[in-house]
């Protein structure tokens, strides 16, 4: 049976919908999930969602998807710009990676700018909101081989 | 009748295919167009596709989709990372931009990790070869609001 | 009833008066939650005072207090300077911030300098040893509104 | 009989109130030297309160204050950003130095985040408004040891 | 009794062996761990050796150390180049610490130059892969007074 | 017969009035010309006043004026901030060159704080919108020798 | 009766004429003085004009203009560079304010390059010697609604 | 037949001769073409020689240069300092480049010192005035074959 | 009759022998006035000694020293590292300046690094304590003429 | 027969044991020669040990070391910090390189943060005193494969 | 009789043929020697050929060269880029310098960007292997005057 | 019998005299000789004053001088700005250390700002040429003791 695509949350996504939401939309977490749900269903892939605060936690899970999963859609958040444990996470997977961010981190403060995730991401998406997610399973899905191009 | 999409394409991607095909990959920009107006054919929407090397005859393009276009799909190639004057340009823009890269610039030379076009897009899409474009243009069609989330 | 205030702390707080006592003081941890609940308590507040040394767990507490929270009071301690995570955190919050810092560190080395916290805080108060709690469960009080000007 | 509590105020703050006041509040200096007053004269202790825009009369303040104070609260304005000859002049003092500001440098310009004062500071108090004043004399009441506490 | 040789390892080093084996080489953790309690136990010290992908709980383990070790070999990974809080964990241990990597940090990204732990250790050896650690229990085992010079 | 005053205009600048009113204002670029003119003709003198989006225009341009102008006006718009090549046009110059700007540079990005025309500039005037090229027409008919101090 | 124009002059200008003539030319101040007031006067305005080494008074004047002048032309010379209090001396002012200089900060050493002054001005005329104040009287008058388009 | 060295300069070098003769010398472009053709007849090969301002047209040519030419000499004037485009267009090329430029640009000012042409280059020739580009054809027809060590 | 040598000392220096004697040592300026008048006399020259903690006092009396003497010596105090202004009137001065420092301002904070002084001074000496201005002295007066090699 | 391990020590460690003790420790440089000496010979190994105050002497010998040594163990002291001539030489060795410091540099100043040597090196070894070299020793024999795990 | 031209070579030139030849080609450094007197020899110049690994030594040959040599052409090898005292020297220095090396310094690490000689160098030849000596000698030879145009 | 004073030289100062004179002056190195063992001589002390290119045998001097001399006049020319091992010398010295240089680095090329030798030096003088010298020899005279305040 095909392997799940894997889209792991950082910190503070738990809220969204709620943070900030002219930074980043209306949209609740749960609602991104099921977004995600139906784009890979259609496909016939499974979507594993999760959410955690912890780096350490991020690191395990990335850790997990070395052998669970047939990619890897990852929006680091604050970790993204601080963490060069989850980039030697990333580095250890055979699969590839999509960086995603719901807003546009060059438009932003100065420290967002660095991204140590995209060292080792294949490509990344940012900007859309929820729709980064929606493009970010797009790309999974083909790079996993399960989509033609439409 | 619906305005089309703007494709515009900045210096040396005419040599797509040829330049540089371990970075770059192998498809011509011929092709690349070919994939823009499959995506779009399919919401109904025309696509605009054009290269030069020339930083003004670029800007000139952007100033002239103010009007015509109902969003603008940029790969700026060099002119993104030295040209204030195109980012001028895309901020004279009622349109949605969505930026567009091959290859993944965070992983390449330090002068390629500061993007002015960013400045200004809704959103960037960076890394994933051919398949960027089909992901921008998707982008752009949901920002056009041609396109149901699918 | 009224809400409680969070006097959240940060990694090797709980050595508080065994760590480099030249620096800290003499003060234990378990003193200073005591300054805190004696000062609250004066005007009817109660004290909700953690320690952890795990930047999620701090994450997952201050989010807590969106909700539980009439004030935060934190002393990040090392992740102050390092985590564009908690910030992320702490501008979810409705409520105010006040940033608490038992030596000064603008006087210690220069990675000390910056301050992720201050940037999404009320109020900054640093130096004071213990004293800098009081003074900073002093502010909280006022920005709840349950003291008026002595 | 004990020494009063010295509170010297930098550049333009003789315009409180009326300076831009959605950063810096209504309140005017007039009403700022009240709130302190009130406060040290709960402790009996007196405070001398002056403002001025010229940096070698701070100076000249901070070098009297040297005899004639039991503690010093210093709101430098923009010359805790730029001075040297400031900093050199607190480090000759003996007694307690408590930095104090309206509003939170750190959230500010780029220019605002490094404090010369900071550097011979005993600690600094920011972001509260006129709050930060009655805080940084409570302070200094304590570190006067006219305050046991509360 | 005497006390142990801590051997802490931070995140990803589980991986040993599988990540990046040009690298870091084919050895796993569990070999490596064979390789200190070997050194060790011919001078009749224990090794506690652990490893962990969350910083708080290699700070947890830094603090146990104070008390039921007689050294501690540290292999931060990620986290030596990051965290203000582990260097201030290893700032409370009354014993040596010494640090140790299994590549040379000098010779890769630049983020990797700087080394916060560096600031509380006795010493450093890197670069020598499992070697490191065995020299790193033989710097341990002199610096605990177990050893004379062979 | 005198030569007249070239009054030359950068990249977006045809889009005057048009692009962010907000910032640059509501006149449009044609009517620029005409105050220019006014400005000039009652001291009978002609203006010759172009617009380009393209680096090499304007550069051809400037060695254009070497022998056809008296003096020079210059608003390159984003190419001062990027071109060593404009730079080196106008270093070839034996007549007076006026940099102009609308908006003041000095208050916006940090990106716009750099002048390469600045270093061959006899004098600059900024922010000051239309009334920024009528000041700079009257130093150049000063700087012509056209005009006494009225 | 319509306000004066207030026009301000920083350290060392008092030497006009006699310090480093190649630099600053020949004219002296009380002829700069000369022109400001023939400026104004043909529009029946008057001028203030002073000059003083020292920033407090300079800071002083600022705040008087701020109820008895229509706008001010400034050139705070050296304090130009390096006063964050001149700055936030000009903030505070509902009048227009025009930075001058005789010379191009520009084209001359690097500490020169940035004027806190430009952060709050409504514009800047800079290298045309005794010219640059009678353009900056020109524009004051103009912020002023003294004068039509001539 | 044999393929000629194309030898391509950038803006301002048509002004050669009457450009800053001091710097640059007071041979013209015309008489440096010369220098070039004849230095390449004697080996039997031709030169392509051209001069442009557009940095959009000296990559056209740089482009052309692919297929046509056996070396490229390149001079690219302000263009080498600022231009990403212009090194994406020379690592396209299958061909030696020779960067040429008649002065030392790390005698001069600072902005001169980085060449993006230099990453792109086998090698490059600086300082000599017109006789650069005579060892730059020398270079170029060594590297084309053309040439044994004379 | 011979124009005496101005000795001129900045901000906090009336602190002499008070302010952190460890650094400064214990020697009083009035000690230090003695010194400079006992060098001097024995050539027959007469001093002009004194200090103000007034950045815009100093600059006045090197104004005055334009022509009131022979040689300027100058311990600028903090106003060194900070006063572009101060540089500006040294810059008037047709007569000879030596910049004199008590301590070594290159063995101390990385901002007493830099000197404004430094870069209008005929020479410097520094770190001698009151020697250094006995040897400063002695330099003012063999630049004035008024010694002989002894 | 096999070769020597070269351990070679750069300026001023002739005066170990004598130069800031407090740093350095009490040990001289032939009780240092001892140990390694030590060391080696229980493996059968001799040790070349020499020391230089000149840079080009301590280039010599590295290049002596290409062919007369298995190993090269080396203290190069201040110029491990300044030496690209030294990295080169280094870089021409195809045998193993060990560096060694007595003292921590990441602990002292910002200058000795950065090493040439470590960037051609094996492995380094700093912090341990005389310990240092005795590891340092260890660590090349096993690399000249004269040793086995022990 | 005419003076030879002086070709100097720095630290680890002596291994060329031996030292990373990917990097520096398969040459020797005699048969350097011999392309160089080759080339002078057909122009009846003498070549006075040395090289040194110490800083020292090759200082003492550039001031012999003061009087000695007509032209010097120098391969400075790593003291190019940290030498100062080199650079001192070559200022010295009434004839010409021609400043040659093997590889692009441009392409390779950032601290080879830097050359201290290309300060003083008349001109500059990089990149070409031994063709740089033979096309450095060529420009000597012109410079001396012992050429014409061929 | 008491000490002399050394008097060292660095790199290029055997020029002196000969070497850019509007820079350094005319005065040869023999001559300067000269007037330090007339000032020493009247003191009664010794002056060894010697010169040398080579860094090492600086160093070896340095070294020589620990035991020989009382006091150290040391003009380092170039080394000054780059030899770590040079000061790391300077510091095991238990007398004092007088740094002189002719000309004013603060006033030159930005890399002559720093001095490794100030931070291990007494004092500093430099900018007056051979006087230089002279008061150097003096402060070392008083330093040594042998000489009273005149």
């Amino acid at each position: 049976m095909s392997k799940p695509i894997y889209v792991l949350n950082g910190p503070n996504l738990n809220l969204l919908g709620v943070r900030e939401p002219t930074v980043y939309g209306k949209a609740t977490l749960e609602q991104v999930r099921e977004l995600c749900e139906a784009r890979a269903d259609a496909f016939g892939r499974k979507v594993v969602f999760r959410q955690t605060n912890h780096e350490g936690e991020l690191i395990d899970w990335v850790q997990e998807a070395r052998e669970q999963a047939c990619a890897l859609v990852l929006n680091p958040a604050g970790y993204g710009h601080t963490s060069v444990s989850l980039l030697d996470a990333l580095r250890t997977l055979p699969i590839p990676v999509v960086e995603c961010h719901l807003s546009n981190p060059a438009a932003r403060e100065h420290f967002r700018r660095h991204s140590f995730v995209a060292l080792a991401a294949a490509g990344t998406i940012s900007g859309f909101g929820p729709l980064s997610y929606e493009l970010a399973v797009d790309a999974a899905l083909r790079l996993c081989g399960a989509v033609r191009a439409a």
